[in-house]
């Protein structure tokens, strides 16, 4: 990925400029940014944003159905054999499709397959709000909408990944509201301070039983972790692990306990439903008890 | 196994027919049970295995080594080959020591070598008073331990094993002091009632990240489960995991919730360090906070 | 009060001595007791309570009323002279409504005069049910109906004081569902174990700012008390303060601690609306939290 | 009090202004800062409190007692008189000595006289660090010391009213640690979110059962106060309690309650030890529940 553009200087460049630096920020649809090279200058991201997006509602229904088909099938052949953008590999990649078994594949291809077969378009999903268990659902649940709403709901979609890609590639006083947030904080309600030096470690759980390590991080003087545990990008809905190892934590202090000790290590498994929320998950433990909420 | 007898109708029998009930009390000596025959009548349970603790221990070495000697080895040849006794046969296959891998199996054997190369005597653990993790660090353990000190403690377990074996066998007024109990109680402190109606399990965790399910129960009006998820017999030292369904538990009061829910399944994560405890672990839930402890 | 009667006694008496046994049920109205004597005998109190409830109101109107106006008014002058019925007196006297101040006393008497002018009835409530501030609310409350729902409000009132004065006389395989329970538990969270030998207090609360003690107890083995806090009798609608000590409780046991203790004694307020149910106050508390809730 | 000084200014001016500008940082001594004039400049408020404290130390014996003697008495004639400094006063006042009743004053002028009696010194003590009735306990365990304890005891408080009187008076890159915090922060978890729009207080509780208003506020769309309940100043010690107006604030958001609802007024009483440091106090809420803890 090349490096991000100031906004100013996208304000300043020729159209053909400007058009070439954002031609990706919509899939092989480079006349969304000439369109709207027109309007500058632009103040903020957030306006560019708006302007592309409303460039995209008002084009005439044939050129947002080439939008529409210019995005690859996920997890697809095309995928698979590398034949797709740069952005869109990286994207899938992130939710894991670029890892599925041969059975997960296959499965993806019959979704795909429905989907195309009902509503003669790709399935389209910014995989970046997603784990691969949500894609699944989404496929599931928009298999049941009229095609009207799907083809709102296609668009949807691209401006989701439009604006996903228009926060990393160009530089301004806003971003853009798509990043969420994933942050705990450890509290030793038995000696009344924040516990400092406790192991945690955050998963992302398949419905498959699957696990897959996020991040590893160890609680600091103030019981959070250095940098939250999620944050400058959505945080995908799906099912997560949170684990603290109080064990470890207590025996460091030599806090007398049970052999083995009552609680070795606490998981909190919650999920996430909105990609752009603050999830502050706190941990309140003492080596008998434990408690968590959504805080914030 | 026999139906229980009541200690009465062993006080006012034979000393032949006293000892013949008694006989497998003990492994392969029947000599305890006659050796206090003659100091009926036993008041109590309690009383009863005192005399026959107190016979082991005043017996000569030489007997007493005969004792320790007829135990077989844990998942041993004979056990596997089932020329052990009926009651060690069910004890071991209750640690799950009757379904070990072939690798498993040869790590017993290593330990079992160990500990004779070191003790001369096999090596003997009350069975159901542990899971196969807590006896193999048993086996570390007590490997550390002097010779004298394996004597004892070898006594101390076929103590313990005459203990559950008595208490199977022969009803009285008492009851030895052998059971533990794990108990749950959840609470709804959103509504502030009894979470009646939800699902749970009781799964056994194993080191090698196994996971046995010990019962499934449901809560009823007041929260609790019908009957404890464990009574009536040790509570083997081990780790466990209980879990309660609680996005089902919500959904099915229509309570209004996250898509998906932020709490689905609640998992809480706790060792047990003594057998004839109380393990109480209520459950504190709304749809955005749980709280759990060791209660009573 | 005279001894509790069997219902069997009841049963087998004559018609006469039944009526005379039962006639304070009702104030001042012997012939609701001698009406059902004839439908002796009676299985359970459950349905000599019904029975006496139906004969009421199958009672012609003017019968009714003049029960209703055979009550005392609250606090009132009758009361303060002695001139009312044993049962009414003791009756006022738990709620507190023989040791109001003079302003106190005004205000209930211009309560009552409101009341009288608006359906020219006694203002009757179950004042067992209550504490002094939920009987001035109930003023306020029933003072906006119309005067049917409250010629039926009275009526219900006295079948509650009635169904109190049997439970309180007569003995049977049943008791009426008067009765409320308010219990606590007190663990301590710290070190995973009941928290033994700590004291609490239990005060009413009064709106004018007042605090009037109910009981003191200290926490036993198990963490609760030896008997709940009420028992036996409805817990009176109001606002309570259930107060644990648990600076002391901590000092006691030499746990470190700030000078002062961060908690010293640990205030839990909560309200009663249902005087028959179960009000399950437990506290979990380690030296720097506590939590508490409706319990079961 | 005069406007705040800043420190180069301080640097930059001639010794005798330097010396005038900080006379009143040490009571009735100029000569403090007139000693430390030479060790200009000073590159931040620790460095000069550093210097004053020291100076006060190798100061002669007989211009420390002087340093001593100068301190009026607390809560004593010459406050009453108002023959005190300003500064004394309003530290005085800030801890409620100058609204005693005539009882307490006895009280503080027999402490004062018992004090005077056994050290022939005032009884010194930094108030802005204390409630009044932490100040009585410190008579208490004071006149326990020996002499020379005293002696070292009274340079410790004047070192620390110093140092809060430095920090008002002078500013600069840096301030002296002679404040604290106390925040709180209240989560809904029945709904998992911040509690917004809820009204809470904060008070002083008195050992003879008063309680005095220090903050009212209503938590923001955070859960919080907009400012911290208090900051910019050390944390007196004493008792307090934080109190929030549940019942109104679920009535406000609609949700079902019991009639009266269970918990209608939150009461979290806690004591202050360290008032430098920060006390957290979060609160975690539904209908029926409540839970506290001291959090970072």
């Amino acid at each position: 990925m090349t490096a991000a553009v100031p906004l100013e200087q996208l304000n300043a460049a020729s159209a053909d400029d400007f058009a070439a630096a954002l031609a990706g920020i919509y899939e092989h649809s480079p006349w969304v940014a000439a369109t709207v090279a027109g309007q500058r200058p632009f103040g903020s991201l957030a306006s560019l944003h708006a302007a592309m997006t409303a460039a995209v509602r008002a084009a005439p229904p044939a050129r947002r159905l080439a939008l529409i088909e210019g995005h690859p099938d996920l997890a697809g052949k095309a995928a698979r054999a590398g034949a797709i953008t740069a952005e869109s590999k990286s994207e899938q990649g992130g939710a894991g499709l670029d890892r599925l078994s041969e059975e997960e594949y296959a499965r993806f291809h019959r979704l795909n397959d429905a989907y195309r077969a009902k509503f003669h378009i790709p399935f389209i999903v910014c995989v970046r709000r997603h784990t691969r268990d949500s894609i699944l659902r989404q496929y599931e649940r928009r298999l049941e909408n009229t095609a009207e709403a799907e083809l709102d709901a296609a668009l949807d979609e691209i401006g989701r990944i439009a604006a996903l890609r228009l926060n990393d590639r160009v530089t301004a006083a806003d971003a853009l509201p798509v990043s969420g947030r994933l942050s705990t904080h450890v509290l030793d309600t038995r000696d009344g301070r924040p516990a400092e030096g406790g192991a945690l470690t955050l998963c992302e759980l398949g419905d498959d039983g699957s696990r897959r390590l996020i991040v590893k991080a160890v609680t600091n003087h103030d019981g959070r972790t250095a940098t939250p545990l999620i944050s400058g990008r959505p945080v995908p809905i799906g099912r997560y692990e949170l684990r603290f190892e109080i064990g470890a934590y207590y025996a460091a202090r030599n806090t007398p306990a049970a052999d083995p000790p009552f609680l070795q290590s606490v998981p909190v498994e919650f999920s996430v439903a909105e990609p752009e929320g603050h999830y502050h998950i706190p941990l309140l433990v003492t080596p008998w008890s434990f408690a968590t909420y959504r805080g914030s």
